[in-house]
């Protein structure tokens, strides 16, 4: 079982390699996405010119694939970007933001996944199931089973579209909320990560440093649900922490950083991680 | 007369509808709209791409459109959102930003003004007096009269031209400053707000924020300047609370957010509107 | 020799005329660095879109171009605005961000020195030498001597590279780091500045933030030099009284703009600034 000493150990070596992280983020929080990916000792670089996306994606060490702020030059650094990873054996992470709101979203997100396998889609309860292929696209993946204990309230559970798209397109899932929940490839295995608090959801772009420092941790550990529980366990202790010291949404989102910038063993503590096998597929 | 119960009636409606407020905004201050829109108890999203932005704004429960960082590709997406805005009967405001200083600013602004029609327009006082039509465009408006009392020191009173826009677009007009003026869209209704700290000048993208503000109450709110005007009593209010706490521009902007999420009653009261009948245009 | 109370006279300059300063800057860091020059007492303006960036250049009082977050309709904005700067007489700074580690940045970096001159250079110690130009390009500058005595620990010493810009194109050249300096367009008088605090390497942007101030002081102040140099002590000193404020990365970005905001003589004691002549190339 993974725990906090595990999540120190990789926290650890994110500050000694300092891996670079590619970021094609949208312009309204990739300030917060940088700062973050600072505060646990990666180095950011937001790129995506044309010019100048695979050369960069082809030496950093993760790449991150933000949805956000779309548009059409955007969408074609992005692939440009997530075939230069995928050949590169460079590991890197989709967000697809927004994509149940917006069909082309959900449908260039299932390109990417179909045709540049990313290591891990992170996303929400709303964009997860965007990502299942429509009747008449190829590899419809098999139908879901099994329900997750904790479900957002008044919200459908994320977890049987989560393993479907894991399943189907071979990568982890993480769905965060009030609790995250990272799946597998296989869409059998399964780590939950409690910790975090509600003001993260009251500022703008907590979401899109979580799909950062998943790419961030995935560039130090070859396990990709290691890789993405260990980040939201770390934002998620990380959250905890800036709470006590933020009487509102402007004071947290500094009080986080500061303490993304100075996690260790006790603070890490606060986030809880289950893993567990999940029953297969029907 | 306006008074702060009915400011927090408005912003009670924002926080149990939770309304969609679509930005097509500058990329330097978006993440301060986001943040300030969350605040609120609205939700922000800012989609552009020329391929979604239409689809968007029909399912908005509002739009700001911000002439920030313009370019050509973001000059057809607001044609298109201000379009399909109008179209579908969702409100929106306009912030010529810089109409004063760049005349093809002036004129995309003129445009959407002509064309689809917002409820609001809302900019400084050198922003307002550019959207005048020039010599020889159709659609001239009549010749200002009256003067407000309220003046910025050394700056010509801008509510003359504010007159003028709303009464030649039909269009609901406000005006920021160390007094914000709304005038309703035949030029002869005035609500005047007053509230704020010169901190606010201080700061970047207060007055976007307070563009997306008015979008947000506009959609809890039919009359616009009851929206306007509500919008701007919640961000004066909540300068004047955050400006106890604010050593400097730096902490004072997390604190208006802060400040921001927590408006009551008694917040409320420290911003001040007066509503007047204004002589008739000669 | 240049001492806090020059730099005191460059500040009370830029509050006095609050010069207006064209920004061509990422997207990630816009907001900081519209923050930091509000601070100071200037007034930031980020316009890019090209039908109105040349017209909007040659009414500011400086222009700051940064590379970060390049695309080529960016690149062809940024050449537009330096040729009309270089024409018009407004003094301009370049920010040739990640030039060491993207060719063609570092081209479009030495295209921008050799056809429209920029005012300063400003960089760090991975940028500079990418900008000495490329065996078989024309203007190939004189080889380097001298080493300075303040290197980086484990970085080599990028003065001599520094010289050779300066040298080689006829600009001022800012090499931040631990130790600032700035060298003359001749490559033969250095100014260094101490001053600064470790955590402005945790916040993204402050570089950014640093090439912005300087085209702000290079409005007030004729020589570059001290322009640069102003500037660049102004944010040392700020960085210092902000660290002392500050538990980690996210309050120290917000203390920083509050330092500038209240920067005096007693608070721009704390950078200090010594000038020497550098012996002369061999």
């Amino acid at each position: 079982m993974d725990d906090a000493e595990a999540v120190a150990d990789t926290l650890a070596r994110l500050r000694a390699r300092r891996p670079l992280v590619h970021c094609i983020t949208n312009w309204v929080t990739a300030g917060l996405v940088a700062n973050a990916l600072l505060a646990v000792g990666a180095v950011p670089a937001m790129v995506e010119g044309i010019d100048e996306v695979a050369s960069f994606t082809a030496r950093a060490d993760a790449l991150a694939v933000n949805l956000g702020t779309l548009t059409p030059q955007r969408a074609d650094a992005m692939r440009l970007a997530a075939a230069t990873a995928s050949g590169a054996g460079v590991p890197w992470v989709l967000d697809p933001v927004a994509a149940g709101a917006l069909p082309n979203r959900a449908a260039l997100a299932r390109t990417l996944l179909r045709e540049h396998r990313p290591a891990v889609v992170r996303g929400n309860a709303s964009e997860i199931p965007a990502l299942l292929s429509l009747p008449g696209e190829e590899g419809t993946p098999a139908a879901p089973s099994g329900r997750g204990p904790d479900v957002e309230e008044g919200a459908p559970d994320p977890l049987p579209a989560a393993r479907e798209v894991a399943a189907g397109y071979g990568v982890a899932v993480a769905v965060t909320g009030v609790l995250d929940r990272v799946v597998d490839r296989h869409g059998r295995r399964l780590v939950s990560v409690r910790g975090g608090h509600p003001l993260m959801a009251q500022v703008s772009g907590v979401g899109c440093a979580a799909t950062a420092l998943v790419a961030a941790c995935c560039a130090v550990e070859s396990d990709a649900v290691r890789g993405a529980s260990h980040a939201l366990a770390m934002l998620g202790a990380a959250g905890m922490a800036a709470a006590r010291h933020a009487p509102g949404p402007g004071s947290f989102a500094l009080a986080l950083l500061d303490a993304l910038s100075c996690l260790d063993g006790p603070t890490l503590a606060f986030a809880e991680l289950t893993e567990e096998a999940l029953a297969p597929f029907l």
